[in-house]
């Protein structure tokens, strides 16, 4: 029987932001395979073989999904927000290329999630109500001088900017030296928020400008966004949105 | 009684990306405002009042929804994708904003959706696997230079580049003015793709490069997506990703 691997977002949290898509798939599946913490959101399945491993180990986990599925197996692969963003589907597919499995031995399905940031910006009003970017900063192999280079780029071309991942254990100092280059580049009224865990029982959202942000209480977990010169609080609201139009910068 | 308003997100088009979320506030609401064409995908709720309008009538249908909810209706405003990406939250938040409306008044809850750059980055595999920004073109009120600063800038930091409403009829020859900055800044075999209406009946994805790409062939509703200097296809199953990594520039 030729198996399948099918690679999926389960939203940030809440049951009710998992599309019907990827429900249907995790009923069809006969093997689940994700980090342990994912894999618990959707342990009350029965009757299915679970895969559970270490949330750093990703080459292992998408070798181990696709050799589950060449023997045959309906696997699904549980991945946080949207599988596509700086989760389980570039190591995937990274496994595909580098080992030359073909499309006849492997059908491979991605099913979009709701990414943190999407819901970040929902619970806060429209912070991406303009042009932004998304910055992934877990990444160990990406040097200072890139991350550097990238953040000034966007910081002058005036994206609202997103951080995944902004605590690094082999780089504890690398978010309040990317403020400082922030600062450099921005005035010091830009909005800063940090959102954590939207949608779930610890939800927690909490905002500050970049002359104030203090990089030291932000979790791996964080979801870190930063105003563009257009974003702005609605007084007596407490939403936050940036307006369709971008007129002329005021960096 | 005290209204709502509950702007919600879609997703790309087909039902099982619409979260329960959505299904449930849809159920719930008394009164459905929204662009026509996404009206019509929400037609068979029954016992509801619909607002059908047209696309470009944003800050009339943001007016209509608020007034609706002010008078206390529980008002549904659908958008198509995400809500927060270039569609009704911004324009909502706008009016909110401009008319002091207190939040006492008037409740309002946005939902997320499957936005197109999700939906595409799953039907071709992973291409947004590393850092990524999202730009609309749609944007009258946008100047040449500004914009093209900022692709400049997206290009010299080797994001992967979206590009949301493409085609606008106001500046009917911009994309292909983009793709000359881009072919300044890039090298000419950067994978360039478009995604239509992706998980719809008339899905159509078309891939090429920089240096053959043409702009007429796209239309406002197309999903544009330059690859990094990283992103690549598969040989042998032509899956599009961007490795997690992003080690030295090679533009």
């Amino acid at each position: 029987m030729k198996g399948s691997l099918t690679i999926v977002g389960l939203g940030p949290g809440a049951p009710e932001l998992i599309t019907p898509a990827v429900t249907d798939a995790l009923k069809d599946s006969t093997d689940i395979v994700g980090y342990s913490k994912y894999i618990e959101r959707v342990k009350d399945a029965s009757g299915k073989s679970f895969h559970p491993s270490d949330n750093r180990e990703e080459i292992d986990r998408a070798e181990l999904s696709i050799n589950l599925a060449l023997q045959g197996k309906k696997v699904v692969v549980v991945s946080s927000g949207d599988p596509g963003v700086f989760a389980m589907a570039s190591a995937i597919f990274e496994v595909v290329d580098k080992k030359n499995i073909s499309i006849d031995d492997l059908s491979i399905v991605v099913l979009p999630g709701i990414t943190a940031l999407l819901a970040a910006s929902a619970r806060l009003g429209a912070p991406i109500g303009h042009d932004f970017c998304v910055i992934n900063l877990s990444d160990n192999l990406k040097s200072w001088d890139i991350l550097k280079s990238r953040v000034i780029a966007a910081a002058k071309a005036d994206f609202v900017i997103a951080f995944y991942n902004p605590r690094s254990k082999s780089r504890k100092n690398q978010l309040s030296e990317i403020y400082n280059v922030l600062r450099k580049n921005c005035k010091s009224d830009r909005i800063v928020i940090y959102a954590n865990s939207i949608s779930t029982e610890s939800e927690a959202v909490f905002e500050t400008t970049l002359s104030e942000a203090d990089a030291s209480s932000v979790s791996m977990k964080t979801l870190v966004i930063i105003g563009s010169s257009r974003t702005k609080k609605i007084r007596n609201t407490g939403y936050i949105y940036t307006p369709r139009y971008s007129g002329v910068e005021k960096n």
